[in-house]
């Protein structure tokens, strides 16, 4: 335990901002290749070219471990990083719990969450790279106002396909998109031939990430000028969320601390390996024991539930295939209200780790989720949003155990973003409205065969 | 100008939190008493113990220069304060100018606001008096939320009436207090007598601050163990606020900076009076010439076009009377888009500083503040509430006469809360519907017409 007096928040002073992101690439040496959707052949830099900026698809294939941050990026990151890490006095004391709880907190901004972290990097490669406009999709709406924002930054347009059920569970999402400049439409949309393909067999149809992906991709590839962002699984987007997790690794030092359990929620994994990574890196290269957990929901349990295998990124087969735990891409994700967590596959960085016994995963059924949010937001003031509460769940749960077995733990989690936009879904909680969804079996086994064969 | 080299947050330790609240009464000793609404002679401690603890009246009546903050409420400050101070070196970019701008950033909390401050020495004041429920007014809806997060820290039962003009606006501000367990009515409600005999006369009328603070009082008076929390206006509520500026003067201090002008927007005046307070303490006693500004809606302009007089805080002259800036206490407040700043009247302090030149005033107009809003959001990152951009329009209009004379002065503002709830206002004034309303000069003169004969 630690010596030091603890402070209830430890902050980074500029200096200490980061100056490389961390790649685990270079310490998954025998990662499988990306395949090209039409050949499934491996994708080679040149097949990317039309929807990516080369500096970007370097990052993403590249197996250096520490890839600097570009002076520009680290100058718009000051205005709102490093994010402070917290100690949960309070949680703590309404659980009474020995174990010693932390939170990395990046939801002061005005994406209100962690996204910010890769969209700002992203914008500033496709802006050097000459684009004048960004499609990207959004589920729970975060990584469309990160990006909103940062691409209004360097004067860029933005276009965000919202996935329809997401739209109409969180309108003020919509609005502080548009607020920022992004125009924002409804995704299955009539502005791509993927989303009237879809609204033809299925007017109704309530979208998911993948057709979204779909949709951005499809107005990206069409478009000279226009190039495509996603706010999750690529290495790219989890490498630059990577300074969450190498500011907490300096921050716990401060104190004289290092995580014994690691917690973030897992859709994609940008969230989780931003966290993740670096304490991973540690496991790998330095022996370091933690315990590393992916936290997802019942509804939607790519890694305790899925498959590891090849599959695409998207419904409409545009992306490449990437090897990963995934539902089938065509997966009909339940309504549930952690948008954010509702993709079919996840990042193959994350996936090979999981696939490897490096890292852990748990699913949490969404009522026990808000009753950790409302634990949390009551006893430490801050409103969580629905996909930083499994993170919640899972570091309640281990410091429970603690408490019984008498254990003084240290636990670090990623409160990834706040819940002001998140309103209605705590209404209906609190109304006793919120019901749980567990994925169903059969589904896992119609899943699996829209795989592609290899 | 400073030699240092100024970070973009600049952050104090715990230990550096301060252990006392400074109280401007002690340097305007001869401001008029508070006089009883009915008998209209000077109010005794005794007339309020109703509604109010000893502990909190004695606070009010206090000529002490700085009062102790009881360690519990330092503690619990903790978990959200110090709160950052920040240059803000995008928006000075975007402006061009040599002045050098910060502001203390007092949003992140779940009220999202600095009323929090008071919120929760409020709540620890009555909990120790055995209270167990609170019944108070909020307009924007910062202040309920404050409450209503501070009332369940002691375990208290918080009653909430809603300006319904407000609760309209703002449909998200009635969950997350609901969220935070208090009960939310809309003001009129049918449950006081004072509430019933404005729907009698108008079903359909909008609400007022004034109105909605009959309400509350009505119910603490005529419930036993309920006493009344007020936001604003009253000398505890603003000394509970201090906080804000004494944190602000030692980080400017840390930097070499001392500001040269000083802005905030002022409705009752406890975010004003929060932040320029401890500054005009180092005016009144120390000799420094800091220019500092209050801000307040061309709609709502109790100090710029209000008359210096005794009068009531509420509709139902429930409240003492207090000499003050006031547009008449039944003003009927356009519905503007800034909920905070539509009282009729300032806090004594503040009125008497302002009539005593000690500080000056400006009102703005609503599209002028939404369109310094958007600069700010789209440069320093975060989304403004209303009311705080209106501190904003001036900060920036000061900036920007600093262009024009070359002159690089020092301009700190209170960035006193966040958007995220506002968003509706944004959407109107960026469809280009939102319009300015000025306070009709006839209004004025059938405003004084109200005021009590003293």
């Amino acid at each position: 335990m630690s010596a030091k007096h603890v402070p209830y928040r430890i902050h980074l002073s500029e200096k200490e901002l980061p100056e490389s992101w961390y790649n685990l690439r270079a310490d998954l040496p025998d990662l499988s290749p990306y395949l090209n959707p039409k050949t499934k052949e491996p994708v080679a830099l040149d097949d990317m070219k039309a929807i990516f900026p080369v500096s970007l698809l370097e990052q993403e294939l590249s197996t250096e471990r520490f890839i600097e941050i570009p002076e520009e990026v680290r100058e718009l990151y000051r205005s709102f990083r490093p994010a402070p890490l917290c100690r949960a006095y309070n949680l703590e004391k309404l659980l009474d719990t020995p174990a010693r709880i932390y939170y990395k907190y990046e939801g002061n901004n005005p994406s209100g969450s962690h996204k910010l972290n890769s969209a700002i990097p992203q914008a500033y490669y496709n802006h050097k790279a000459g684009i004048k406009r960004l499609a990207t999709e959004t589920g729970a709406g975060q990584w469309g106002t990160a990006l909103a924002v940062a691409t209004q930054l360097f004067g860029m347009e933005c276009t965000v396909y919202m996935v329809k059920v997401s739209a109409m569970q969180k309108p003020y999402r919509k609005l502080i998109m548009e607020t920022y400049g992004a125009n924002v439409f409804a995704s299955p949309s009539n502005l791509t031939q993927s989303g009237r393909n879809i609204l033809e067999k299925d007017p109704d149809y309530m979208g998911s990430l993948g057709l979204a992906i779909s949709e951005a991709v499809e107005d990206a590839a069409t478009h000279e000028d226009t190039n495509y962002a996603l706010g999750s699984v690529l290495n790219h987007v989890v490498l630059h969320q990577t300074i969450i997790g190498l500011e907490a690794i300096k921050q716990m030092e401060k104190v004289d601390e290092y995580p014994d359990i690691v917690v973030a929620c897992c859709g994609g994994g940008s969230n989780f390996g931003g966290l993740a990574f670096p304490f991973l890196h540690d496991k790998i290269r330095n022996g370091k024991k933690t315990e590393i957990l992916a936290v997802e929901p019942a509804a939607c349990p790519t890694l305790t539930k899925g498959r590891f295998a090849f599959d695409y990124g998207d419904v409409a087969h545009f992306t490449p295939i990437m090897e990963m735990y995934t539902l089938g891409h065509d997966f009909m994700p339940p309504g549930i209200h952690a948008g954010g967590l509702r993709y079919h596959g996840a990042s193959s960085l994350v996936s090979r780790a999981y696939r490897d016994g490096l890292i852990g995963a748990r699913s949490v059924h969404q009522t026990d989720v808000f009753k950790a949010a409302i634990q949390f937001a009551k006893s430490e003031l801050i409103l969580p949003a629905p996909e930083s509460a499994h993170a919640i769940r899972t570091a309640i749960d281990e410091a429970l155990k603690c408490k019984e077995t008498g254990e003084s733990k240290s636990i670090l989690f990623c409160l990834s973003g706040h819940g002001n936009f998140d309103l209605t879904a705590y209404e209906e909680y609190l109304s006793g409205n919120l019901v749980d969804v567990e994925y169903p079996d059969e589904l896992l086994e119609k899943g699996y065969e829209t795989l592609p064969v290899i």
